[in-house]
């Protein structure tokens, strides 16, 4: 049995979002006890992520990290057609995970207990991003 | 056919432990001939890849470029409640995998000669770590 | 059902290569139109990405970001048996990816407007490469 759909989320510039829920709903929905969700974001200057969830400073320590490790308007980059976070949002998205599976146990995600679902935004302006469920 | 079971691995501290055996076992168990095996860690401090076997020297060199782009006690990090390794095990765990897909081929993992499964333990302390396999 | 094929792509050393098409084609042949595609390379030297598709300066920034990062001949490595980028080459695999699902959607992967799939040769020499395809 496959299930797929889509989750829409309208982010606000860079940053990371919680899309746990949206995901447990999917799933939910679909009535898949046992299984295997894959998540997969169509787009190259987003990524997905399972983060610590209970302290906010582990996110935007996240951030200063990876803006150290790929820096915004770094002169080495050529492609800044769309601005000085363009070439690094492609990088930080291969660094991190455009798709993510995880084990459906008991119908819902079978994550640890500090485990949440981001979607990670790496540009600086709000974009609308597209994530494709596969149940 | 889905088949779920757990792993659990004691680590001894940060390194990299071999559990290629354990999964094949599992996957052995099940008598899945051809399919994919999914392997899930539950825990946002340490992590799952796919790294040559043969020379050890592969593995404490890994370490060492992780520790260089990743240093514990950097004072970027406000996340420092579990010690000067807590944060930087959060970023190590993100920039690899807690999740790995792997075929399975004539009822074994498919994996090139080279390639061995780890657990990548990042924090210095010893863990209980818990790894899902659906199959 | 479960469908398995090998791709094999010989490189031409350290660069990337677009494997869409033979991906796409596998897809067709096996006449799935809802389910997962699971891509594993069977190397510990090279991996796989999803990267922009339309301007060739993100892949030669790619390079130079990685270089950086993970520098060629650097004093760290102990592992060189095999040259100056026999090290780097096993820590850029493991940054990135060697296994990656994607969403087939009405026959076909379902990747975004500005999605290609590459393989990433890290070796300098040329390498006869492959991929196992598990639909």
């Amino acid at each position: 049995m496959v299930i797929q759909e889509q989750i829409r989320i309208q982010t606000r510039g860079r940053n990371t979002y919680n899309i746990t829920g949206e995901v447990s709903e999917a799933i939910g929905r679909a009535g898949i006890e046992t299984g295997i969700c894959q998540l997969f974001i169509q787009h190259t200057s987003a990524s997905l992520i399972l983060c610590e969830n209970a302290d906010p400073s582990v996110r935007t320590d996240l951030e200063r990290i990876m803006s150290r490790l790929v820096p915004d308007g770094d002169p080495i980059f050529d492609h800044t057609l769309e601005g000085p976070d363009d070439m690094p949002a492609h990088v930080r998205s291969i660094l991190t995970h455009m798709d993510l599976s995880l084990p459906i146990s008991q119908g819902r995600p079978a994550l640890g207990t500090w485990q949440g679902i981001y979607l990670w935004e790496h540009r600086t302006h709000p974009h609308q991003r597209n994530v494709t469920l596969t149940l």
